[in-house]
This record gives structure tokens, sequence and C-alpha cells, in this order.
């Protein structure tokens, strides 16, 4: 019998995954239910628990804080323990989330899993790197999904794509910069269906969690602007460009549709078309209240 | 007022540290003065110690296991606690020793500490450069010393330096492989010299803590051979050669020299000299019983 543990249960992607698990005896955890920076919690989790399976999404992501913030030496050592703990427990098979801060950002070509140096650029890129090192280690089934730019519902309202798609359903100009860079985004709710994919393969090791389809970001904010009817609200160029960005952030996606066999559930349009839509409810509820 | 806590003092290299410390305030653990492995311990020394300096030297060092023991997630976690309490007690300069395992092994020119990639072929690398990525990214003056092969007095009996100048000692024929291996050797004293050396400087990062000069393991084997005037006994190429060692494991030990003023005080062969004394003084040791 299977049993799933689920961390980071009330974050971003971690609040899709317990519906994509529906009939299937989970336990999803967030930061109210376990504390696992606290001393001991990873290894009383485990041992209430009993988990054969582990989705850990949970970490530090505080937007504008999580890049460079001490606190990611806290979570690097938190999944440590509990990926020992879940070891030592007998756990057959562990999934935890990784980045495309791992990679080194000075490529021109797709980021791939194991072609493309392990050269963190930033300090949070650096502690799931060491991290990966670590538990990938400890044995048994492992896969470490790297998560490139993702978007959609209950997104941080000061990201790019929840920020323009306010200010545009609010009627308000959007200036951007040029938006030349390359990337990657894919749905929230892809990202998990692809967590939960990577679960239920046998895959081993790192494999990107990414479309990988790269689009100039002017493109995709031109496609978010149709989307909520505004494109004369886009102001593209208007802010100056801001330094240190790799030009380019995209993933050889070959290893998640060819070995996890996951596809996308919807184009980059429809998933824009869709999280427009939810922000526009969320403006309607505040409204309305 | 400077306060050292030496972790691993009664290790290999760091039973040579206190004396070289001798006349400073120094607190020098080892294991049976602290379990850092036992959950709150880490905290609980810096609490006690209150230290300025931090020279960790403590780690997992079994003959023939640490290279891919589970216990390198144990020492990098605990680690990762060590030097995060004494970053927030406001130390001022730590240095932790790191290894040869964390660079690429596939080179044939000298490992060099940022040029030459990370790419560990071992556990017990992995982990060690897991563990320099947590650590060095928490802020404050930190230096990495990367150790490379190291012998001297106290050296496991099995290890090759140890094993052959005990055979030969004892009058006994030494077959070994062919050893065409290029090797960067350190006398365990000079090690804990350079160590010492980094500590008192300001120099930040990663630096290779060896001799920079590489040798055939035969042309090592026969100094040492020479040493004990049993050179008749040695037999190089008797053994075949063992598989997935690299070829060529030299430093760059330009930082160390130049930048931390480091030298050592022996050449190879007074270091080898010096061993097999030691070695005889403990064979007739062990006969006077």
């Amino acid at each position: 019998v299977s049993r799933v543990l689920v961390t980071g249960a009330t974050g971003f992607i971690g609040r899709h995954v317990p519906a994509l698990l529906e009939g299937r005896d989970v336990v999803a955890v967030g930061s109210r239910e376990a504390d696992l920076l606290a001393p001991g919690e990873a290894e009383r989790l485990i041992d209430e628990v009993r988990p054969t399976h582990l989705l850990h999404l949970a970490w530090y992501a505080e937007h504008g804080r999580f890049w460079s913030s001490p606190r990611n030496a806290d979570w690097a050592e938190a999944t440590i323990r509990l990926v020992r703990a879940f070891r030592a427990a007998g756990g057959e098979r562990a999934v935890l989330a990784g980045t495309c801060a791992e990679y080194a950002w000075d490529r021109d070509e797709p980021s791939h899993e194991t072609r493309t140096p392990l050269v963190p650029s930033t300090y949070y890129g650096a502690c799931k790197h060491a991290t990966r090192l670590v538990c990938e280690g400890l044995g048994g089934s492992f896969a470490w999904g790297r998560v490139f730019l993702l978007f959609g519902p209950h997104e941080h309202p000061d990201r790019l794509v929840a920020s323009v798609a306010r200010r545009l359903l609010a009627g308000e100009r959007a200036p951007t910069t040029a938006a030349t860079q390359v990337r990657d985004l894919l749905h929230v709710q892809d990202v998990a269906r692809a967590f939960v994919a990577l679960l239920d393969s046998d895959v081993q090791g790192p494999v990107n969690v990414a479309s990988g389809d790269g689009r100039p970001l002017r493109d995709v904010l031109g496609a978010l602007a149709a989307a909520t009817g505004r494109e004369d609200l886009l102001e593209v160029g208007a802010l100056p460009q801001r330094p240190g960005e790799p030009e380019v952030l995209v993933a050889d996606a070959t290893r998640l549709r060819e070995e996890v066999g996951f596809a996308p559930a919807r184009t980059l349009e429809a998933g824009l078309a869709e999280t427009v839509a939810w922000w526009r409810e969320q403006a309607a509820t505040v409204d309305a209240r």
C-alpha cells in the first residue's frame, strides 16, 4: 500500500497537488501542520505519517527575498533531515523541487539536466543544488524536478504576469522593460501535474519541469494583454532594462516529455487566459465586498 | 579578543592544530568533547565557546567507507548547523576543510579553485561541495581549504604510504600496482600548518591545500622505500591496476602560496623519512611491550 506525503501543500504549486492525488492515501502538510525548520519536526512527521512516497515542495519563497536569503540554508538543512528520515523509515520514492537557478545562466542553448554546468548565480540556486547533491546520494528512488518560470492563480501580485494582468484589468497603464529576454513559462497547474507524473514514474535524477518552448517575454506580455482586451495599456519598452538577468532561460524538456511522458494540458495562451480570468474574479470578489 | 574553536581536534589533521595555535585562546574539541551530529549540539557548543574564529575539520573519515557513506549527509547537515550558529553568534572568520574530490576528476591539468568544474565523482565529494555552497553563502569571512592527498604519523595503517612503510619496516615484500598515477601529496603536519595560515589570513573562498607538485606514485613509493632502506622489498607493478582512479590528481597551489603566503616546511622526501621514522618508533614500542 502506498501513502504519499506532500509538503508545501499550501504553496503556489503545492495547493494544486492534493486534488491531483484524489482517491489515494495522501497526507498534505503546509507550514501550519508542520514547521519543518523546527528541530526534530521532520523526523516526527515521517514517524507519524510513515510515507512510502514523498513529494517535497516546501521551501522559503518570499517574493524578492528568496534569491539571497540565509533562510535558504535552513531549508537545505531541513530538507536533508526530512529525506534522511524518509529513507531511514523505508520510504520508497522521493520527488523534490529544484530550480532552473541551479544552472549556469550564461548559456544560449536550452538548459539540459546533465549537459549544462551547475554553476548557480544565486544563493537560492546554490542551496537547491547542494540539497540535491546530498539527498540524491542517500540512495533509493529519487527524482528532482527543476522548475523554470511559472505563473497562474495565487501568484504573488507583484510578480510579472500577475502584476501586469492586475494593472490591465484595473484599466491602468502597464509600463514594462523591452522584455526581450527569452523565457520558458508553464502554468502552475501544469507544474503540479508534472510533479505528480514524476512521482508516478520511476525516472531517476534531475528532470526539467518546463514547457521547453522559449518565448521572448514581450510576446508573453502581448498574449497576456490580448487576454485582458486592453492591449492599448501595455507599454513595452517604457522602463529601462534590468541588469544581471540572463538573456535566455529555457529548458530542454525532452526528459519530462519522453521519459516521464508528460505534456502540458494547456498552451501558454490558454494558461494566460485562465490566469486573467482568475484575477478578474479576484477583483470582482474584492469589489463586491 | 579572538577565540578559536577547532573541531576534529583528535583527527588526522586536527591533532596537529592545537600546538600550532599555542599561546592563543583556543578551544579544541574532538568527538568525545562534542558530538556535533547530536541535535542541538552544534548550537550548544557555539553558545558555550562564543568563538570569533572557527576551524572546522570534523567530518566522517572511516577508511574505505567514507567515499560513499550516507554519514556524509549527517556531516553536511551538522556543518551547516554549526556555521549558521557561528554566524548567528557574531563569529568573524570560518575556515572549513574541503576536498580535491569536489573537482571533476577527468582533467589532465592541475585542479584550480575556480576554473576546474566542480563535478564530484563520489558522495563524499558531493557532500563537501554541497556544504561549501550553503556555508559560504551565509556571509562573513570564509575560506574553504580543499585537501589533496596527505600522509604522516597516525595515518590509517591500511592507507598507501602507511601500509607500504609498515611492510618494508617489517621486512615483508610490498607488492603494489604500476602506480603510474600522478598525485599531489603533503605531509599532514604541513596540511595543519596550511589551515592555520588560512585561518590567520583574510583570503576568501576555496583554496587548494596541497604541494602543487605532482609526482607519479611509483616515485613516491621509491622515495618511501629508500627511507626504509628496503628498496629490495618494493615490488612496483606486481598488482593489477585498479579501475576508476583518475590518472592525474594535482592541485594548482598558486592561491595557497601567493595569497595565503604558505610554503611547506619539508620536502616530500623529508616528510616521507619523518613518517618512516614514526612508524619505526611505533613498531619498536609494540615490540617492547
